[in-house]
């Protein structure tokens, strides 16, 4: 009944691939790597796509990282397992995870802390094990993004940043748990920890920032003002719990006064998630002096500084920030889509888009001019 | 047995007023108003010199409110009780309250807040109740500091700016739970909540760190960094904790790496002790991904923006402000005056200078020139 090791070869297979910042991504004929020890060869079957992969594709910060496939929040079925893996079998559904949770750092004893030492965020686009590669074309490396890169046919991960998920969940609905909708959720129950009759402002109503709002209707928050340009999200905010709207570009004063209006000096809870550092201020200066908590969930396309006036800090308030919502992947993920399958929260509405993987280029531009929450990419079957 | 209700006159006494920033204080003699309703007239027994005195008085961000009366840190006896007060009587022993306590606002009945609506921080040199002064020479009216100005012989104060105490409290030492030591033992205790076993380090070693390192140490904290230029407060700082010592002036590299490298990526809690908004991001890089915690307790000499890269806090960092530790002065006060009572914490080894109030001048040049911790001001008899 052990898990099979095999050694298998190469795969090739399709790829869509960024070769350079910001230029639209070109399917190629990939070759993929079997996996390493400890690490797994998955067939994507649907990745959606954040925020975050667009601001890493058009970002010029890190030229040498290309030719990159980018894409972090996919599912998929193992195709093989590499040695020494026992958790995973081939077959086996699988969402990825952009940080994994090696079970045995500091970090992941502490019971505090999902920033696995072992298998953290990585950013220099190679694989934690042996710090190359599994993707090339024509012998030249191919970088990954976060250690998954789920804009392919085939990909190999490290078997701590894989949880195994159930066979009946539906693959192009759940990969939204990879990432974006389990950091909101995490940033509302983990991190705020949103308590019943609790204010809240979500700044972005993006599918984090929808996510956000779903956690704190859950947890029966008694207001949830939501902030964002496009109006439209609004109407959308409105099944995720949102229950007022600012929209700030139709605003006299800065917004922080609008709701420390509307809320009689603040609110409890304060998230910022529309990966704006200068926004951050602005969240802290809407919560409430005394007990004020800002969640700081985006990442920023530009300027990563965050700055506020010491005396926001002094009458009381706290900044946090998260990754992934605090959520360790194995431990905290599989109860997340039980949920799901159990329709205790919502993912469906989220889904904007459905894409083949020909049109991949199609949901970049949608993300990029916020004309979509989710676009699910379906891989070929 | 109900409080005597009179209607006394003007006081005319010594006060050490400050005529511009930065100038010498000057006693003159200065009218102090009878105590309004619901406020209390004080003779200051002791007063001792908190850094924020000295940032104020030098500060010239606010000349308008000049000449002025500084102090905020002080032991002293009812003189007369203004109509309503029921909670003190003549002859009562007192500690000043910077930030009051009204009991009835949202704040202070939240049980989350010590930032009172009523009574909070009064920036304007006036007296919370009608925005007027309570102090005047030859009719001129010269401005409060905080609603204490315990600069003074005589001063007028909220009755929920004051604290009723024990009359063996020696009243020479227990002026200094006034601010700076309650500052810090509240930053360790209640905002930060320091477990047993943690790593901490503190960004300066004046009153207010070392008494961060005193609470520290009393919930078993297993290493205490100080970090201050002036080695001789290492050699202070042995005795309320401070296990480890780091002279920024001295290292080669940034002080957070040394910090990172002393405690394998960083300490559980770190503390701003020093005024120096730059010194926040320091320590939030100090303390470590994924549940290290920053407390900010300094009020910056200048420069109030707090300014820090996101990606600190997206790795798990929480960066948390606080004034006067937590603590609401009539709720907690009390204990932490049994405890100095009980010889549960120091605070006589932090008086450094017992100065008569002749000499105040001489205090504030210790205090700039960083030669002393607290010097205690002694009013005349």
């Amino acid at each position: 009944m052990s898990s099979p090791i095999k050694t298998p070869g190469v795969i090739t297979c399709k790829a869509a691939v960024a070769w350079g910042p910001g230029e639209p991504l070109v399917l190629e004929e990939v070759d993929v790597d079997p996996p390493n020890p400890m690490e797994i060869r998955v067939k994507v079957v649907c990745t959606s796509l954040c925020r975050s992969d667009v601001t890493q594709w058009e970002s010029k910060a890190q030229p040498a990282l290309f030719p990159r496939i980018f894409g972090h929040e996919a599912s998929g079925i193992v195709e093989s397992v590499g040695e020494g893996v026992n958790e995973f079998e081939v077959g086996d559904h699988v969402l990825t995870a952009f940080i994994g949770e090696c079970k045995s750092c500091k970090h992941c004893l502490s019971g505090k802390s999902n920033i696995c030492q072992t298998l953290g965020l990585e950013r220099r686009g190679l694989m934690h094990s042996d710090n190359k590669t599994r993707f090339s074309i024509k012998g030249k490396p191919v970088y990954h993004y976060c250690a998954v890169s789920s804009f392919s046919e085939y990909t190999v991960v490290h078997s701590g940043c894989a949880v195994k998920i159930s066979q009946t969940a539906p693959m192009d609905r759940i990969c939204l748990l990879s990432c974006g909708v389990a950091a909101g959720l995490g940033a509302a129950w983990k991190v705020a920890d949103i308590s019943k009759g609790s204010t809240v402002v979500i700044f972005g109503l993006g599918t984090v920032g929808l996510s956000v709002a779903q956690g704190a209707k859950l947890r029966g928050a008694s207001r949830i003002i939501g902030v964002d340009t496009n109006p439209q999200k609004y109407e959308k905010g409105k099944a995720f719990g949102v229950t007022e709207y600012i929209n700030p570009d139709e605003c006299n004063e800065p917004v922080q006064q609008v709701v420390k209006r509307m809320t009689d000096g603040g609110t409890d809870f304060s998230f910022e998630c529309v990966g704006d550092a200068g926004i951050v201020s602005t969240a802290l200066q809407s919560c409430c002096d005394g007990w004020g908590l800002t969640v700081t969930l985006g990442v920023p396309k530009m300027r990563p500084e965050v700055s506020a006036h010491y005396g926001l800090l002094l009458s009381g308030r706290t900044l946090k920030g998260s990754l992934f919502g605090g959520w360790k992947p194995k431990s905290d993920l599989p109860q997340l889509a039980e949920k799901y399958l159990r329709e205790e929260i919502q993912l469906d509405d989220l889904v904007t888009h459905d894409l083949p993987f020909n049109n991949i280029n199609e949901a970049l531009n949608l993300m990029k001019e916020g004309k979509c929450l989710r676009c699910v990419i379906h891989l070929p079957k």
